[in-house]
């Protein structure tokens, strides 16, 4: 298991976003996804959390206290809590905010100009400030003050439409897709932001929706859609164009073979020791194929099936035919690839153990990204968030006082 | 339909990317979805492709001889054709890189080196120049050589087992997901290393894969799996630990409903007149709703049923019960907030007629991302990119001549 850093160089340049500060005022996941990807990246995030702190520190597997699922979406951050709906506690966000470059939300629209913080009022506070929202369905248009849901999501944005199988209809995939989708759009887009302010000295608003995040991974399928109007049907585990494809049987489990193109289908099916059917007319080509699928799919089980899975993904990629096997996630999380690439973490938590999380997705060679701090105990860094913005250590006595802070 | 812009101001500010260039030796998806994602936002990107071109130019629907997959993701781009094989090709290659300031590839891990452009040289002869590259599993480890396919990487980053139903099993899903999340993040990977390239001089190298990018997106399933070491079920459209959640009945069709706290789930009840239901101890607590699922679920179709969809969206979406249908991808593309959000945009393509193509999922509110160019018909900017690069018309003569452009 890796140490929570991934790359060969360390500390020889600053992150990315070294001396870059985040007010977070993100919950749940999407935004504090968006919040997590800028961490890792070396921004100072501080978590901005009701005196409850967020949902999901009481969410998921909880082990020495502290929310896995939490912890997984929260490490590079810190946490101060704060009375957002008193007024001493929207003076305290806007003294934050105040020496912050970017804030980021997921609220609904239009809570953010409730805190004094609508789009007039930061043009003219705040000019420099990045201010990234992660909304269900965009700030307008007629959902604009919808309440949003991974699941609901998912089914207005088409992704359902194709997900599924003729037996099953429309279907939620399990991982909450859209949330992680917005959120990730949302950081490309403070990024982005963040080097027009650093050439031009002016901040921006920058949003992502779940819904219209999910809109654009549709691919070829949206395209299709567009160009001829008809939608395209759900398939399973079959492709609708090609043939073979999917997943075939092992003596010990399934193999999953995509054959992209016929030169990779013929060293397939050379492997697999039935080359020849490409001689014959009715398998000869893929619109044949497609045809006699079942037929197909048929030969090549029974020709598979007196090997092993490990046998058959050794053989074939060897050969250059895209193949593996559908793994669990326990089979996953010990694959030796995933161990490779440094995928699952295990960060010390002082006061919770160790807890494993997945790593980072984005390997930059000069400049990693790193765990440099465990999800934070709600509350934990209020002093010293406070302090860092000016406030006297009896001012921060009265607000905890007040039960603002 | 809007005309490829979005947001409220255009052009008042340079584009983020504005005065970058990139050379994009992408094809098929992930690659071109991410050099796309950077055009979008003002890259000059040059997509450097073989005399057969992007095999994607001859997928996918097409209209007037132009492929509305290959349009959709190969708009702000300019093509160049170069024979990569041939030693003239690669000096030209490198005459265009030493020109830029990122260079994206989707090989399988070494043809860089092949190119000339193998870390050590990348390092001594363009030490500026960030590389972005988008593979299967990641360049190193032990499946850094195989040859990758979305459909793989669904299969083997868990995502498939956390998708489907108990009575499909394991399922992929339609859309290419792994290819689309791994070019999100090598583009978001690039901005980092702009920055850093701006602050400090230096390039870097960035990866991601379509295996990593998908195990990075499993949320509380992973979490789940690594603090309890036991694979989460598949669990179809019900929510493995909430109840009411999932599709009901409406007189015309079906209402996706996820009631998200028990104060919501009293809303949700009270608008379809089942408020009662929650003094019954066999549905009063989540856990006790869970165990009486299908009794449940049975009570609210039947309480539902009476009315349409569209009623019951508006209603309940208005008593903040996050909800929606499940929309085919022909509802999509015709939905109103689709529209409001510019999320179809219709791009005139000389010579192809008009082609839609769905739009941006960042907004920018003060540098927008927009469509400068549509999708280059193969080689058609050749000439151009050469004499930028300093070639004289004579050896861009010669270059033709040869068969090296």
């Amino acid at each position: 298991m890796a140490r929570g850093t991934s790359g060969e160089q360390t500390g020889t340049m600053a992150q990315p976003l070294a001396g870059v500060r985040v007010v977070d005022l993100t919950r749940i996941l999407s935004g504090p996804f968006c919040s997590m990807l800028l961490g890792d990246l070396g921004a100072d995030v501080i978590k901005v959390e009701g005196r409850e702190g967020d949902e999901v520190r009481r969410q998921g597997a909880i082990i020495e206290g502290m929310s896995w699922y939490f912890a997984s979406f929260n490490r590079n951050k810190r946490s101060i809590t704060l009375d957002l709906r008193s007024d001493e506690g929207k003076a305290v966000l806007h003294r934050l905010v105040a020496g912050a470059d970017v804030l980021v939300e997921n609220f609904r629209p239009g809570v953010l100009d409730k805190l004094g913080l609508g789009t007039a009022e930061r043009e003219r506070l705040y000019p420099r400030l990045v201010v990234a929202s992660v909304n269900g369905y965009g700030s307008t248009g007629p959902y604009a003050e919808r309440p949003a849901f991974d699941f609901i999501t998912q089914a207005m944005s088409g992704f359902m439409a194709v997900n599924g199988t003729p037996e099953t209809g429309p279907l939620r995939c399990g991982p909450p897709i859209t949330d992680l989708v917005a959120g990730l759009y949302a950081a490309f887009g403070v990024l982005a932001a963040l080097r027009v302010r650093d050439r031009d000295g002016r901040g921006q608003a920058v949003e992502s929706s779940l819904m219209m995040g999910m809109v654009s991974m549709l691919a070829y399928l949206s395209a299709s859609q567009l160009a001829t109007g008809t939608p395209p049907p759900v398939t399973g585990n079959d492709h609708p164009i090609a043939s073979p494809y999917g997943l075939f049987q092992a003596a010990d489990g399934g193999v999953a073979v995509a054959p992209s193109t016929q030169a990779v289908l013929r060293r397939f099916l050379s492997e697999i020791g039935l080359e020849h059917l490409l001689a014959e007319p009715r398998f000869a080509t893929n619109a044949d194929r497609v045809a006699t699928r079942s037929e197909l799919n048929a030969l090549i089980d029974e020709a598979m099936r007196g090997e092993t899975q490990e046998t058959w993904i050794a053989r074939l990629n060897a050969a250059g035919v895209p193949c593996g096997r559908v793994q669990t996630l326990a089979e996953m999380v010990e694959d030796p690839q995933v161990a490779a690439q440094e995928m699952v973490l295990d960060i010390p938590h002082p006061g919770h153990g160790t807890v494993r999380m997945t790593g980072f997705p984005v390997k930059l060679s000069g400049t990693p990204c790193r765990v440099e701090r465990p999800a934070p105990d709600l509350g934990a860094h209020t002093d010293d968030v406070l302090a860092e913005a000016g406030y006297a250590p009896e001012e921060i006595a009265a607000l905890r006082e007040s039960g603002v802070v």
